[in-house]
């Protein structure tokens, strides 16, 4: 079923002589499939046809790019159990775990089609003439949000469906006008080979342009600085890790002319606060929830909670004990890539042995399998506020307990910590306004503040926000889940004086989509008379 | 009156002994005001009182913002006749603009304090909880815009007070909630100070912390590098050169850990495209509008239009006559600083050199007496669409007609061109149905669009983009015009499950600042029950 080609446009290719395998953690072994590797003239192609497929698509309404989002959910569909078993292998994810990750991807690929047919994401502001107004009239003048251009997609390992080549980002990119093109993960190259192939179906079923969508696969990092670098790409959503994020921010801002935006989404090590009262009442259960949390998906999580910040006492000691009976109770689980692996068992062996930095549990290194077993560690605060360097982020089941003496060093070990996707805490209504001070500072620090839950497990809703201060994103400005996410794709633009023909459909004045508009200051899906 | 002091919050100080003059175009002298360079120390003092301030001045309602904006605007009307006269010094703008360019910036300060009192513009989004939800319960997730954080301000030399201490980029970082650092602009450095002292007295007035606002006084580059490289900046907004534009992004991007948005409004020569039959219909009235705007200001706006696309015919050359008729009629004015109009005369006389271009008027230099003339080029599309060097902005009352052979070369040189702010079209609806193409460049490569007027005059109002594609702007996704201009200073913030009483007013259940939200996917002004 796999024949190991590049999807450019509508066709198929596989001009390049170098080829790859993808290695199955589950398996032991590499898979015997050889995915070709995308020559220049290959690339060259992509972008060609993403550029034209643009100014076609860019212009079709709303509703035609809702069916052909809706083509792709099916079409994923339609993929049935052959999808799963590919990406079992490739990522050493669960079947279950896969199953509810592929309903995620086609019902956001579904959600931002609702979002295109009832229109008013694209934000229609219209400011009517005013001829007679003293000392100048008033032109008419209209504003709307349109697609920036053709977009790059970088797949990313922990989540082969939902965060890769029909994911989030491809997702409201297209959903924005935008032509895609993705470049595939190389840890899950077949199940990319899947994906690509649903999407070109659903857009030739749907009568899209011939480039609105293509797949490339490479090598290590080359792949991505061509497409980083070249100019008529106009953004880039990316999820990673914080070295590639950076190497891709160091192109994006160096080695191109025009800037154009890139939404990494790199590094978070969610903090959770667990505060006094709460912990002392309710402390297996939230040992429980949280031992769960750090181990979901072997800890491969951006959500991961990676800092569990306390205040010394009993409660807290016996918390300690508790999670260290609940992860150690965790059956070992395979990881997504050898590589991760790796580096899990490095870099918590490096967390381990910094300075201050206390062994509560670890399970024993089980790299030969590719299996990650929880650890962890406590530090105190003290030593917390003094190394930046443990704040690195430990990408697997693994936490590091920040013991504070009191208020005023949870406050300081807070305010010493980088930016993050989350932040949570647990506590009760009256605790937490006695805290005011902490859960302000995770509102300053984070793109999510939690209450009284573990961050993992993102709705894909309209009002989340999956972003954050650097480092977690490189623009905290925009979300890469939910409906928000299509704001990363465009810009406004308005319009002075345009005769009504000419005008976006969603400006003129008869409002046929009937979106919510703001008229002269108003909101209202009423027509211009 | 004025005592050459930079504004430290409630502070003025001048601990610098180092100072300078401003220099006047209209005396031909320096003004006896010494001006106080700001110290290192001043420096910090400001940037460490906006931080506190942010903490405070963030968290107050929409409407205690609305009250301040309304009184900053109450205290630069009650500096009457001296703000006009000192302004008129320093710019060498003559009176009336500068009444105009005064209430202007009174009434976009009154904007945003509507938009404040209206409070839709935080974009609140909830979506309830669904605990009975299979197979997992949905928790209750709020959104909203929340500031980034102290903002640099970098005062533009063209607009004294619509693009300076108290203009557009101060106006809507304040409304978003930010506190604000102005770097005065040294052309005009008492204006500054009295509009400083302006927002100073507001703050006071109406109990804002101290430190929301600043204004300091530097020399060259070396104060605005500092900002820009200062880790607790979180924003920046510029209108100024390409070069100074560009120097700020090379500090952003790699002189700072953590990426910001910089808003810098640089570059753009605004194409005006004049189809054949409008203009051999109308061809008086359009010379007679276009000299107008080629030479309103002395040609010192940001929508200057700087390129006149023809297409060759007996009507474009009448055309051409009549604007040389109308540009050497033009009484030459005073320019807005000594290296503005050195900078006018050196590259106009280096476009009049370039391959290609023929001279077919320009009035007398005036270095001397920092007066600028008109001047008319003209350049065959070819040599047009051959050297990027003739898309190099001059600054001034200049402009150059590139002369089409047809309309596919007309769709080639338009293609050939850069980002802009503005593109501007005239022609009649049949003919622009005809060329749509081109309307379609225009809309790929500015952010506003005009049909049958020039592109200077930009109204403040809710539907304007002043913004564009590189080099336009650093960031197209946004305006520096315009209420969407606060967008340029928030970031989403979503809280999970949070007890009312520490969600923030727009947020709670009882929306009781009655704004528009968008819950469960439905907009509406009503409470949650």
């Amino acid at each position: 079923m796999l024949n190991g080609h590049n999807v450019i446009g509508f066709e198929e290719s596989a001009k390049g002589q170098k080829t790859f395998q993808s290695f199955s953690t589950i398996q032991g072994s590499f898979l015997q499939e050889k995915f070709h590797i995308a020559t220049n003239d290959e690339i060259e192609a992509a972008i060609a046809k993403a550029v034209t497929a643009f100014g076609i698509y860019s212009k079709v309404p709303f509703v035609v790019r809702a069916v052909f989002l809706e083509t792709i959910a099916a079409e994923i569909f339609q993929l049935g159990d052959v999808l799963l078993e590919r990406a079992h292998l490739e990522s050493g994810l669960p079947l279950a775990r896969l199953t509810g990750e592929r309903d995620r991807t086609m019902n956001q690929l579904k959600l931002f089609a609702g979002l295109l047919r009832e229109g008013s994401w694209a934000d229609a502001v219209i400011d009517t003439a005013m001829p007679e107004r003293q000392p100048l009239p008033r032109a008419d003048i209209r504003r709307i949000l349109q697609p920036l251009g053709p977009v790059a997609v970088f797949a990313a390992s922990n989540f082969p469906f939902a965060f890769s080549t029909a994911g989030g980002d491809t997702a409201s990119a297209l959903a924005a006008g935008c032509s895609v093109i993705v470049k595939a993960h190389s840890a899950h190259a077949g199940t990319n080979e899947l994906m690509a192939t649903a999407i070109k179906r659903a857009a030739e079923k749907t009568g899209m342009p011939d480039g609105i969508f293509s797949s490339l696969i490479g090598e290590g990092a080359t792949l991505g600085q061509q497409l980083a670098a070249n100019p008529v790409i106009k953004a880039i959503g990316f999820t990673g890790s914080y070295r590639a994020g950076m190497a891709l921010y160091e192109t994006v801002t160096q080695k191109r002319t025009a800037p154009i935006p890139l939404y990494a989404e790199m590094s978070s090590i969610n903090p959770v606060v667990l505060l006094p009262e709460t912990l002392a009442l309710k402390t297996t259960a939230i040992a429980t929830s949280l031992a769960g949390s750090i181990t979901l998906g072997v800890g491969q999580f951006c959500t991961n909670p990676g800092l569990l910040f306390v205040i010394k006492s009993k409660a807290t000691e016996a918390f300690i004990e508790l999670m260290v009976a609940s992860l150690s109770a965790v059956i070992p689980a395979t990881m997504l890539n050898q590589a991760i692996c790796k580096s899990y068992y490095t870099d918590r062996t490096k967390l381990m042995n910094a300075k201050g930095v206390n062994l509560v549990y670890k399970g024993e290194n089980l790299q030969n399998e590719y299996k990650g077993t929880p650890a962890l560690f406590t530090v105190p605060a003290n030593e917390f506020i003094a190394s930046l360097a443990l704040q690195d982020e430990v990408f697997g089941p693994c936490s590091l307990v920040v013991i504070c003496e009191d208020k005023s060093q949870l406050v300081q070990a807070l305010s010493a910590m980088h930016g993050q996707l989350t932040g949570s805490i647990y506590g009760n209504e009256e605790e937490l306004i006695r805290y005011t001070e902490v859960v302000q500072i995770l509102q300053d620090k984070t793109g999510r503040v939690i209450f009284n839950s573990a961050p993992t497990g993102v709705e894909v809703c309209h009002a989340m926000v999956h972003g954050g201060p650097f480092p977690a994103t490189t623009d905290s400005r925009t979300t890469s889940v939910g409906t928000e996410a299509i704001r990363r794709f465009v810009r406004p633009i308005c319009y002075q004086d345009c005769p009504q023909v000419l005008l976006p459909l969603y400006l003129q004045n008869n409002n046929a989509a009937g979106i919510m508009r703001k008229i002269n200051g108003n909101y209202t899906r009423d027509a211009i008379q």
